[in-house]
């Protein structure tokens, strides 16, 4: 199985390296991913490799080109998808391992399907009934195409803000469409710039008794779908070029008294009669529209994978690279070799492994929470575990997508002037990231609501084990917190300090330290005059967010620790990913030092000393399994699509043969007569 | 003057903060910039404005196309600074100004500008003889166009590794180049890709007695002026689009037994005679190659400039943001009223001022130094400064640029969904700051430099008071270092625990600490048998890394604070400026709390309490100057150009012009009928 999937590697300049690694990479590679989803991911990377619509374009293509060629590789990619749709029926795993392997690819080409035959679709399924259905096979059968529309221009993290009303109108049973001005134009809406027809959108509903009930949705057609011209009363625009994934068409729209039929609501959890009484199972607005927005956490985790895909192909480029470029002509002594840049690398390829555990962990729980939210079973452990599941994922989140930009600076920067070139790709996917940290929530309004979800069961807390009974566990820890707060700093060794368990534990103690001086700061606030609002506001730096973090950390660390220590791993994969596993806690856990030592955790300096010695061990250690652990996480040659990156070492010979098979090379300047200095015109 | 000079700003959103502000935005900036500078980068910059070539483009270019428009730039502008060489003698800082009212139009203008007229020429000027001076006249008439080739396609950070031969022929009274193989192109040549028709080439020079002399430099001819062809013998390509500055050709070349006659060697500090033989008046090849290389200091001093004009743009435009943009739509509790984005902004903004003024500082210096280079005055004081400016400068310049990289990650993070527009100017902004990094020497490498020389500093001290002794008085302080390590964090109260007096007394202990354990960690490592190469190597990280740029913050902030503390401010401007210089200050040595609590110098929680604190309470102080104290850096709107940074603070106004008066917001896509959903060609 894994021969035939996963292919040796021809002889490379990497071969040094990749024997004196102590493990084998197709065993690591088959034991994080399911053999089944990987041969499933390989059989789209090689369509993708073989189809004309999905090479790498060689040139630098117009804002409309992307466009263009994302749409077409769109509707290339659904005719694929629909010769499988049986095999998608089997395994529900599938459609996951579906959108990482087009992630890996193409970004854009991901988000935009996933936009137009995900969310568009999921959205009508999940908060429309039956007379909503023929939009859904519009969209399937490529007649149509559909979007989602939530966020406006001025309004902010604040979804009660929004400011597009849809008024009822009983004589011609009706809806009315009304943007009061330009910043209640809906934005940012993917796919609506140049080619949806079709929006889910969001706006206020208002019945003919002026009641206004909050912000409901309702499927909109924007444009003909012959002619993609829009229809009177819709202006519809591009928002033209972004910093990144350009492929994606995202617009705006505003709406001059647009009129839609009444059926149009989707009217799941809240309806308006013919005659205009609004009628609804909720009596709080607040709970139909927690309701109707309940799907947030799934996209949270989804961006974890997200920067999974990000930084599996990052750190296997500047690693490969690392371990051919030496800093002198003709040396042995490649930049692998240096501690400095072991430093700059191996921790985050270490936050690689971590991450990818952690996302598949949440990916297989979001989709077992899906079934039983479905079957309606264990309702109990559901309604417990959907706060602790947006507590984690709203901290894990901002972490992840921060250390996704982290990793790629110092990619970027370990391939110092190639990093540099386009083909290096790293750029590109720099230039990706920002988005995950914008999307699904804004990082710090997400780590607040972490914190103060953390604080209030801290303040909750009556005293008893099952304060903190959380169906995932991830602050049972918390019924310990007295002992845990006498708790000090015990390793006697390097090896000891960096050690899981005591990395665990001092992570233990550093949330316990930061819920008493998190709930000491907001007090303090309060006590001073502080309305609750600003109290919390003004105990994020330094105590609320860092609890935030830390929290993520924590699990993620655990959970690392927990896969890593199962039984059935093979000795020598699993003895790499302990170290893996301790590098990424003492690496994370370092910077948090000067909490350690502030709450007294930590004393003199042998303690730090040890955790960084360990540290510095650890690299040193690993550095000889870099380029087998690259190995092992790293997409096909085709896909990491990178000059410095491919799994051949040979970077020379590559830049060699990119530069001079390109036309643009060696092709005189369109511009070349003018300039001709014989001449002498400019 | 300065009401001329510098308008009044229109009726703006911004007013609230403008009002709020203790100081007037006009002193401080001439407090800044010399006034007869800001009038001469003025002029630039309306020019820039008013002239059709200097519009900025309204779609995305190609590759070409960015080429050509800078290329079109260069030679506009040339005839634009002829008009004004007289000007340029009266006053020997104009060169500096204009380059830098370049950068902050349109960097990879002056970058091909500067190496086209600046570099290319000087070099040839400083290493050649009169022989050579016809080639800047036709440089300076822009007949040729010429640029500078050093490093190679596989060579690392060491000049000595280079591989490209000039080989004496005294029968035909001509150097052969040659280049053995790919790998030993030259490459990254800035102006090289498209357009240079002269290279300054840097190549070992070997005489018919096949003795190597090592590196020296040539100006070889290869392209035909009238045709733009090359000569034959002559590969030489483009490198193709890079993550940023794209309108800069970086080019590579090959030399297949090229010919160039004998005086094309620029020979002030070595030559050949016509029979072949080398004479020169530097036994010591490496002092030869020193002298000839000795500008680089400048090239790094340069960088922090670089640096500067982008914190001015990028910084601007997240202020002026976060001082309209309010976290809901009708609140007016603005992003500037959170404590988070304070922390995440307003500290950079004291940075920006810090480096600011340190790059004042060094630029004055360098063109002293210069000069006295030049006159020949004051040998004994110049050669001791060049180690120190050298030390100082390859710390200064990875903090400068790393410090670039970082605010601006907070700048897009802060701007939410619109940093992500190309519009907003910071994607591209952060783009053009990786070469930072690189160029000028590798940021690990400088620093490595660096602490080598404090290392060796502290090593060689005889226990007195001139051990220390420096033109810049940088180190002065480690004369005192027994005194400094016994010394403790003495605060009492958050105002003294942010005081700059304060924070220096901290960081000349933590300096005087990081060097005892660099050293004891040296030792320790070379008794375990390591080579000093190796032991060098082993000591970065936690060590000798940090103690370069704790080298370089310490100067950093005692030269702001001398200069706040000048006598000859106004009033309220010197307050801001202070508090600016302590925000700095604590700011940055709160990253290095935890050496702080590990060398003893800090015990228990309450002194990091303090200093935390009175970071919090800076930011709050400084946040109604904040929109003032960018007013008093931001470049004027046209050179600015941020849709979210206009001065007038109409975001959402601006944005709506902006989408609907660009023909790309509403037209149809060209590939519209293809995607015609009504006959479902898809």
């Amino acid at each position: 199985m894994a021969a035939e999937l996963l292919p040796d590697f021809l002889p490379s300049p990497l071969d040094k390296y990749r024997r004196a690694s102590t493990f084998n990479w197709k065993s690591m590679r088959l034991l994080l991913e399911d053999p089944e989803m990987l041969e499933y991911k390989m059989k789209i990377w090689k369509f993708f490799e073989e189809d004309p619509e999905f090479q790498h374009p060689n040139k630098k293509l117009s804002l409309d080109e992307e466009r263009h060629l994302a749409i077409r590789r769109m509707y290339r990619l659904k005719k694929l998808q629909n010769l499988t749709v049986e095999e998608m029926m089997e395994n529900p795993r599938k459609p996951g391992a579906y959108v990482a392997a087009i992630f890996h690819y193409d970004p854009s080409l991901a988000v935009k399907a996933n936009i137009n035959f995900g969310f568009y679709i999921n959205t009508i399924r999940g908060m429309g009934t039956a007379r909503h259905y023929d939009f859904i096979d519009e969209v399937e059968q490529g007649k149509a195409g559909g979007c989602f529309a939530l966020t406006e221009i001025s309004h902010g993290t604040n979804a009660k803000g929004m400011r597009l009303t849809a008024t009822y109108d009983p004589r011609t049973k009706e809806f009315e469409l009304h943007s009061p001005d330009f910043e209640a134009a809906k934005c940012w809406v993917g796919g609506l710039g140049k080619s949806a027809t079709h929006a889910v959108i969001y706006a206020r509903l208002i019945t003919p008794d002026k009641t206004d009930h909050g912000l409901h949705a309702f499927v909109v057609p924007l444009r003909n779908p012959a002619t993609l011209q829009p229809f009177p009363g819709v202006i519809v625009g591009d928002m033209g070029e972004k910093v990144g994934l350009n492929g994606i068409d995202n617009g705006f729209v505003l709406f001059n008294r647009y009129r839609i039929p009444r059926e149009n609501l989707l009217n799941k959890t809240g309806d308006v009669t013919p005659e205009g009484n609004y009628v609804s199972q909720f009596k709080d607005p607040n709970k139909r529209l927690g309701a109707s927005l309940g799907t947030l956490s799934a996209g949270r985790v989804s961006v974890l994978s997200i920067a999974v895909s990000y930084l599996e192909r990052a750190i296997p480029v500047a690693i490969r690279y690392a371990a051919v470029h030496t800093s002198q002509a003709g040396s042995s002594l490649t930049l692998l070799e240096g501690h400095y840049q072991q430093w700059q690398l191996i921790p985050y390829l270490a936050a690689t492994f971590a991450l990818k555990i952690l996302s598949n962990f949440f990916s297989n729980l979001m989709a077992d929470f899906q079934v039983k939210t479905f079957l309606g079973t264990n309702k109990e452990e559901l309604a417990k575990m959907g706060p602790e599941i947006h507590a984690l994922s709203s901290a894990a989140k901002p972490l992840a997508g921060w250390m996704v930009g982290d990793a790629i600076k110092q990619c970027i920067d370990i391939c110092g002037k190639y990093g540099y070139l386009k083909a290096s790709g790293l750029g590109d996917i720099r230039n990706f990231t920002d988005a995950n940290c914008t999307y699904e929530g804004e990082n710090n309004v997400l780590l607040q609501q972490a914190s103060n979800w953390l604080v209030q069961l801290w303040k909750n807390r009556k005293g008893s084990v099952h304060d903190f009974d959380m169906p995932l566990n991830s602050v049972s820890f918390l019924s310990d917190a007295a002992d845990i707060l006498q708790s000090r700093f015990m390793a006697v060794s390097v090896e000891e300090a960096v050690n899981p368990k005591t990395l665990l534990s001092a992570y233990e103690w550093l949330i316990c330290w930061l819920l008493v001086t998190t709930e000491e700061k907001l007090d303090a606030l309060l006590k001073s005059g502080a309305d609750p609002f600003t109290a919390k506001n003004n105990a994020q730096v330094f105590h609320a967010r860092t609890l935030s973090l830390a929290y993520a950390e924590h699990f993620m660390l655990s959970n690392f620790w927990k896969y890593a220590s199962s039984k059935d791993i093979d000795a020598p994969v699993k003895e790499v990913l302990m170290k893996l596993c301790s590098l990424f806690g003492s690496w994370s856990l370092e910077r948090h030092l000067a909490s350690l030592y502030k709450g007294g955790y930590v004393n003199g300096p042998q303690a730090s000393e040890m955790l960084r010695e360990g540290i510095m061990h650890l690299c040193t250690q690993l550095k000889n399994e870099a380029v087998s652990l690259a190995d092992a996480i790293a997409p096909p040659d085709f896909i990491l699509n990178s000059l410095l990156g491919n799994s051949d070492g040979k970077i020379y010979q590559n830049l060699h043969t990119h530069l001079f098979q390109k036309q643009q090379t060696f092709e005189r300047p369109s511009w070349c007569n003018e300039v001709s200095f014989g001449q002498s015109k400019m």
